[in-house]
This record gives structure tokens, C-alpha cells and sequence, in this order.
């Protein structure tokens, strides 16, 4: 049983912040949609899967924004990197379903 | 420069990227701002900072919201540890504030 379990204050926090998950995933779902374009994009016109400028410029960028909504920027680049790195991964896919398709 | 720089169909991907980024970053703000409110009621009312079985329920509903939307389950529950890490973190904080008041 929850630590929290029974409790309703509890229980009312529990509900937004569950709702606000669904939809973080729900939006990195959407994000990967355009991602996996982006790495059939890459691979069809012979554009390097990773690039590395446009991470440091999105990494900068984040890091503003997390810092004006109270968040550490710190905490929102190493969520950010984990991204980068499952969209390598992806495109790095896309890649090699390209080769095994001639 | 970035190796993409100049391809139109590139930017128009990217731009979407950046906005869903902005939201992503924008709800995770949110998201904070809740569980700010939780840490210090569970410092007040004595529970513990972390609730394992809470996080455990949480990552088997988001695995599956994951799957739902095409996401890889174990990227998701990566994701997921990392903003637990960072919420314990700002609990942890909140309880030794709250010791700090006496």
C-alpha cells in the first residue's frame, strides 16, 4: 500500500500530476513522430544522423526555458540528452533499414 | 554550421520540435510546481519523501501510455526515474528547509 494511500490532499495532487504525465508522454510521442521523419529525412538525402551544433543551440535554448518556469536547467539537459541519445538511436535505425533496403 | 542548415524541410521538422520542446519544458514546470506543494505537505504531515509503490504504479501506467503512443516502454520509464530522482531531490530540500524552521 502507498504511503500516501487515504489521503485526499494527497490523493488531489496525485491526480494533476498524473495528468500532466499523460500528457508529457502523449507530447513525446508527437516529438518522435516528426523525429522518425527526420531520420528517414537524414538518411534519404545523406545528412549525419546526429548534429551536434543543433543539440548545443536546443540544449541552450531549453535550459532558458527551464529556468523561466522554476525548473533546474541543470535537471532539464540531462532530461534533454536522453532524449538526443533515443533519437540517435532511432535514426541510426532508419539508417540501417535504408541500407537493407538497397 | 549546423550540418542541416539551410534545408528548408529540415527547419519546417525542427520548428515542430522546438515547439512541442517548449511545451515539454512548460509542463515539467508545472509538473514541479505540484510536487514543490507535495513535498512540503508530506514534510508537515510527516510522511516520507519517497513512495516506492506510488513510482512503481507510475511507471507501469506510463510504460503503457508509452506503447499507446509509439513510444519505446523503457525510454519512457528512463525518462520517468529521472524526474523521480529530481522530485525526491526537491523533497529532500523541502524536509531539511522544514527542520531548518524547527
Amino acid at each position: 500500500m502507498s504511503a500516501g494511500a487515504g489521503d485526499e490532499t494527497l490523493a488531489g495532487y496525485r491526480s494533476g500530476i498524473d495528468d500532466i504525465d499523460a500528457s508529457l508522454v502523449a507530447l513525446l510521442g508527437e516529438r518522435f513522430k516528426i523525429t522518425k521523419q527526420v531520420g528517414i529525412y537524414k538518411a534519404r538525402v545523406g545528412l549525419p544522423a546526429a548534429d551536434p551544433e543543433r543539440e548545443a543551440a536546443q540544449i541552450v535554448r531549453l535550459r532558458e526555458v527551464a529556468a523561466s518556469v522554476g525548473l533546474d536547467p541543470a535537471f532539464s539537459e540531462k532530461l534533454l540528452r536522453l532524449v538526443f541519445a533515443e533519437v540517435r538511436r532511432e535514426h541510426e535505425l532508419a539508417r540501417s533499414d535504408d541500407n537493407a533496403d538497397g
